[in-house]
């Protein structure tokens, strides 16, 4: 059983700053839990209560159980319904990626919403992006509503948190790279390939000032179908689906 | 100053039942409650700080308002963080449009979730979508989260409740009904004209066993870019805007 210090040790992974420490950090829940333990993903502890450990033996090899109350699990939970299941996570030790000429690549600017980064993950997995690099004020994606937000994306694509201004000034010669932002070109009629990188800023902020002048272009989402839109913005991680439902449409799904 | 009695009549609207038996509703904020007050959406009463009544006196010719202390707000208010301003607003008496020939239509079957719906209404507002037709199972747009994730979108385009079946079988002929499904064809690449129905369904549930019969075909969401995606499916908010991306796209720019 876990003790009262052990509890809140493991609390303390809630804060960004007690994971950089530790290079660990929480998934909690019946199903991504099984799904981590199913990949090849590094876990330092899994700890759930007696009946999930029972039912669950063939994914518990070569694995360190904990046993939990239901009581100590509601302690650990961020989830407004404390989970049977949580696992505690190595941070995988990772560089960011060069970019393979003819991928493509989002980067994220400033991307602070939890709730956003993650669906954002979700939809690169779905999608298979090749690489998510983020600037260094975006939210990190061990960040417990993150983790939730993803659904277990996480184990397949994670982004790489840099210099944003650096990555783009390294990237190979003739590599272009687009902005969404409200006063692009129309993403669905503007003339480019859809390679290279494309940069998703909050929606609140815009694109961040000191990227202006290293973007290629800029795509804009357009409005009006049988009237016209009249809505202000729209939030990032649509914009995000959006956008990336067009790139790939591009990429391998239409002839021109 | 409000009295106890009234803050609790007041809260009382955060449950459907009140709010279906007063016929009204809350809006929070200083972004939303604004671009009601510039709307001719009709408000029962505005509830503020004296500090945000005497900013907003322009708003405020010809409403009924009330001051409250920043604490009673707090008691009111849905949001972690209480608004200045929140404004009880009539539900407004509608029926079930008539589909209009040559329109899109978006179908929502078994749409739980407040955040899902108010980023569909949201992302239909942006892209002109003609009407909104809900399955009564649906969350109610009135729903205080609902109404957040809107960003004011509500004040242009509510969805109408209704049975399903009986509004698909009251459609005119040669009116298509699509639905999102994961085992339907490519949306990018099958054959079909973006005027009609769509219905999306709630991500987990997919398409209700009684509407099968009702469709003329099933679209989803191709997966794989430079690698192939893995996670299962897609939040249904996010599976909307690449559904409503694509329509916009083959109705008013693709020459196809």
């Amino acid at each position: 059983m876990l003790g009262k210090n052990r509890i809140s040790t493991i609390q303390k992974l809630h804060q960004k700053k007690f994971r950089m420490q530790e290079n660990l950090f929480i998934a909690e829940g019946a199903k991504i839990v099984p799904e981590i333990l199913r990949s090849s993903f590094g876990v330092s502890q899994v700890i759930a209560t007696q009946t999930w450990i029972e039912k669950n033996q063939d994914l518990l090899q070569n694995q360190v159980v904990e046993v939990a109350l239901p009581q100590d699990l509601e302690k650990i939970s961020t989830l407004s319904t404390a989970p049977e299941v949580l696992a505690i996570c190595n941070i995988p030790e990772e560089t960011v990626p060069e970019y393979s000429p003819g991928s493509f690549v989002l980067l994220l600017d400033a991307i602070r919403d939890p709730g956003n980064l993650g669906t954002i993950i979700r939809l690169a997995d779905w999608f298979g992006v090749s690489a998510i690099i983020a600037s260094s004020d975006c939210v990190e994606w061990t960040n417990p509503k993150v983790i939730q937000a993803t659904m277990g994306s996480f184990i397949r694509i994670r982004p790489q948190y840099t210099d944003l201004q650096a990555y783009i000034e390294g990237l190979p010669k003739g590599c272009a790279v687009r902005a969404a932002d409200l006063e692009g070109e129309n993403l669905y009629t503007a003339n480019y390939s859809p390679n290279g990188c494309l940069i998703l800023s909050s929606e609140s902020h815009g694109l961040s000032a000191y990227l202006e002048s290293l973007v290629n272009g800029k795509l804009h989402i357009p409005r009006g179908m049988d009237s016209t839109g009249q809505t202000e913005s729209l939030n990032v991680a649509t914009a995000a689906a959006i956008f990336l439902g067009e790139f790939i449409r591009r990429r391998s799904f239409s002839s021109h």
